[in-house]
């Protein structure tokens, strides 16, 4: 396999930028930047994600088999920017950002962002440095209608190959 | 949960759109539609796909456990147009456009779009009406390095919810 074209063909799938919120077993709460994701059926409602297996969302997720994700929306790099190592939620912040408990799993969401969804883990696949989590969506919330959400290219980031 | 909320937040996720190459143990081979895809590892090269159970290309890729993936490139909808429903391969052609074998799997690639990946499948999960397919790259071509890849939002196309 030529990995120039490997990379080059994995660059070209559009992506976009999710902030996921994970609790822990002792009530701690934190949000880490996840790219890879996907859904992958109607009924029931089915998301992938990757997760890198190495980072402390991927220890929660495990722990309480349950995330939020907020969705990056267009503009927001600024937003990206403080989430590039995971942030532990304090006083129902994140870095300078409101955090509320979703609903139906009390994982934190950002309502600073376009929409959120919440989600069940289903199966992780543990096959590679990041981790396949296939996930039902439990719950999901619109919090500004007429954003679109942000992208790689838009961000300037290349997070695949 | 509220459908509307769903719906609106699983539409956000930035789409590509994917012409699936798979063939069959009788030598036969069929191109179709695919928008539900991601990569979700680095080492080894995984991807994830979303693949109706009833669809023509979920029986090949169980039978064989290969398939190809050439990339839609902007400006094509005219291409994306003819596959809504999966086309065999007749003398080396679909659709009016040429296909090749993949070197890695036998499956037919289109050389008309910008880039082509092959797949070996390393897990099928069947839990909603379309399965979770998680495969690993084994083969990469650029056609057209210059293309920037076709999204739902340029096709006005909205398969998510």
């Amino acid at each position: 396999m030529d990995p120039a074209a490997k990379k080059h063909a994995l660059r070209l799938v559009p992506y976009g930028l999710y902030l996921m919120g994970t609790r822990r077993e002792d009530g701690s709460r934190s949000v880490s930047l996840v790219s890879w994701f996907t859904q992958t059926s109607f009924e029931p409602p089915l998301v992938v994600l990757g997760v890198h297996r190495e980072g402390n969302a991927f220890e929660a997720l495990k722990e309480t088999g349950v995330f939020a994700l907020s969705v990056l929306g267009s503009g927001q790099q600024d937003v990206l920017k403080a989430f590039f190592k995971h942030i532990d939620v304090e006083d129902g912040m994140v870095a300078g950002h409101r955090v509320e408990d979703g609903e139906a799993t009390g994982c934190p969401i950002l309502p600073a962002l376009p929409a959120s969804l919440e989600c069940k883990v289903r199966e992780v696949l543990e096959l590679g440095e990041h981790a396949t989590v296939v996930a039902e969506v439990v719950g999901a919330r619109v919090h500004h209608a007429g954003m679109a959400a942000l992208t790689h290219g838009e961000a300037d980031l290349h997070y695949a190959g």
